[in-house]
């Protein structure tokens, strides 16, 4: 039994009961009528007193089964996900120009990324659902984090890819596993096409824009983060948590967490948001300084996870950032570039580049006087920068070439400063 | 303060303080005078008593700080390494032939690798040695995990890499701020020059061949092994342990992690270790059929972190698995790459060729009569699939082409066998 109240419309606020099968709001429609899992909180909170948070129990994200739409816990996925590390590092606060800087490295995940947290709920709710099959469309993160979950709760995947799918994101899809269709056409179409094959045999569709349950594996990073500064860090709460935003799903999904936190006691005061985009596709940038609309963009940025022109959760993570009193920000690729390094050389984080946005991005507030200087600020690296070795290339430059005799070493000695 | 006792020589048994400089024995010379860090065991199991092992405190490898040669543990590096899942498959079990599998994901390490259980333990060496540079030479985990590991300890690292290295790898070390040097000629001359110029700069040699520390870090895989078999599975120990062995120094710290846990009481009977090898390079595997000498072999498989022709850990290694009653084998880079697929598809671990090798073994020890069909075996998935994705797309296939049309894809429906 889940503590799930209900679910509502995020637009017309319509309820429905927590064993519906809808995914979405029938009056609002697919693009508006996202549905919100809502919990009974005085009863979690029984079961979740905030006194005891002291890191004990379960070190994964189904610590937090009480806050989860889990009904048959004995679904659960053997991975080992989410209680990933926090990290409070002084050097990348320096490098950023804020006090204080924590960092969580969801790239510690089991298949690297944080979309582990979404996908492993999203293979309990289908095969709750009696589902035989769960589907999505998708190149990146989402993709293969699926065919890994699928691959541990032993639920066949079929997995849309467009044809210009890299090489090496389809490989981990097939590593794994999944069915997967390389479709002659655009990311678009591939989509379509997953709804469609979706609809019409029956499968279960894991896919966060009209999946009501995924947010609510994301929403545990938070959780976690809260009850890590509690334990490890004395309750030095952040001012402000930069979010790498695509389609929105991750941010709403992060205050979504925060706001659970402090209904529940634990959190005093909820942070503000920085939303960070690419320079390159920042369609939630130009909404959020003009008319609260959303304009499709056009999407040219290496940070590939991150490169959504038309964000799909877009009125949920503009509500969730304007809520928090937060603001967006804009960051060129070659800050995305430096901030992989500079993380790396600091934090010893390596990520990929839409976790190193969200980095760029308070660089860049701190710059603009949207953060002070005396803030403290957390950032989250959602993927592991494996995944993406070719950026890691660009952004690191090239070895020194010498031939193999000490003198050759010995000029070189000492003129090198590593960070 | 430690609990080491002393040093003594692997070969000649002359002993050397628990301070001493020195990495080799002097009368034994650097091949064969290994030094092997000796710890006071029963001060040691005053503060680890077996009956305490419920897998409280730190979830790190820094819980068994007893059994580590660790002087100043203020110096302990940030990241959160060790205590990696171990996971028991049912699949994974049938698709070997034995009666139970564990397989523990070292993938999910800071760097992804298994090697930053020894570059942990070496970053703080270095700092207690007064080093201002830590030095090595290697292309593949060891120097990934060691610049890793210099970034997260602020010390600066200089690495050595012969001039085939694959760019993927050395960007990595680049990403995390080392110096690397990409020396005009062979491996051998790329470890040969780090030798001098270490020795000419003071710098601090990361080097499991001569330094008799990171072997120490190694073990903890075993340490952790058997305390996670005691919390999670009810102490059902696996009668073998199947490691990909190299140079020899993983097997060997594997089978020291062992040997300490049945001496303090944790684990009750010492289980066999199985060797693999990959077919194209053996050494080991001749050695063990003959005389127990070795003969330097080629190096002609895909799985490069086990393509060590010449092993720098011989004698220790051979002596480990002779100890234990176990045995060597060789298996083909098919076997590896088939085994890295079945294990991404039944335990949902996506390993590394060579990671994937010590499992491809257990198959081919059970079809050889070597493992019985009532075994209990245990597999380390040393390193991520992520850092060696050209072989998984070897391994994988390719992905079914269509148009985006629904009778497309209802024509294949079905056909298609996941697993």
């Amino acid at each position: 039994m889940s503590y799930v109240k209900q679910l509502a419309c995020i637009t017309c606020g319509q309820t429905f009961p927590a064993d519906t099968p809808l995914f979405t709001c029938p009056s609002c429609g697919i693009e508006d009528g996202v549905l919100d899992v809502q919990y009974d909180y005085d009863a979690v909170a029984r079961v979740m007193p905030p006194h005891e948070a002291r890191a004990s129990g379960l070190r994964s994200m189904w610590r937090y089964l009480p806050l989860l739409p889990i009904e048959q816990p004995a679904l659960l996925p053997p991975l080992s996900v989410g209680w990933t590390p926090l990290y409070n590092s002084a050097s990348l606060a320096g490098a950023l120009g804020v006090k204080s800087l924590y960092i969580k490295d969801e790239g510690r995940n089991p298949t690297a990324s944080f979309k582990d947290r979404a996908s492993a709920v999203g293979v309990v709710k289908a095969k709750e659902a009696g589902a035989t099959r769960i589907a999505c469309a998708s190149t990146g993160n989402a993709a293969s984090s699926l065919a890994g979950f699928a691959a541990a709760a032993a639920l066949p995947a079929t997995i849309f890819v467009p044809e210009r799918a890299p090489e090496a994101k389809v490989a981990q899809l097939l590593v794994y596993g999944a069915q997967v269709f390389s479709v002659e056409g655009s990311y678009d179409e591939a989509w379509e096409l997953c709804q469609k094959a979706s609809a019409a045999f029956g499968w279960y569709n894991r896919n966060c824009a009209v999946n009501p349950y995924l947010i609510e594996g994301k929403k545990t990073v938070s959780l976690e983060l809260v009850e890590q500064i509690i334990e490890q860090y004395d309750g030095r709460f952040p001012d402000w948590i930069a979010v790498s935003v695509g389609d929105g799903c991750t941010i709403a999904g992060v205050w979504k967490g925060l706001v659970e936190m402090h209904i529940l006691g634990f959190l005093p005061k909820l942070p503000k948001l920085l939303g960070v985009q690419a320079d390159g596709c920042q369609p939630f940038c130009r909404a959020f300084a003009t008319d609260g609309k959303l304009t499709p963009a056009s999407a040219d940025t290496l940070a590939d996870s991150i490169a959504v022109g038309y964000p799909r959760n877009f009125q949920k993570a503009l509500r969730a950032v304007r809520q928090s009193g937060g603001a967006f920000i804009a960051v060129t690729d070659q800050a995305i570039l430096d901030a992989l390094c500079y993380t790396a050389r600091t934090a010893a984080v390596f990520s990929e580049p839409a976790g190193a946005a969200c980095i760029a991005g308070v660089r860049a507030a701190v710059a603009s006087g949207i953060i002070g200087q005396d803030a403290i600020a957390a950032v989250l690296s959602t993927g592991n920068g494996l995944k993406d070795t070719k950026s890691a290339i660009l952004a690191a430059g090239e070895p020194t070439r010498i031939p193999p005799r000490l003198s050759a070493v010995s000029h070189r000695e000492g003129a090198k400063t590593d960070v």
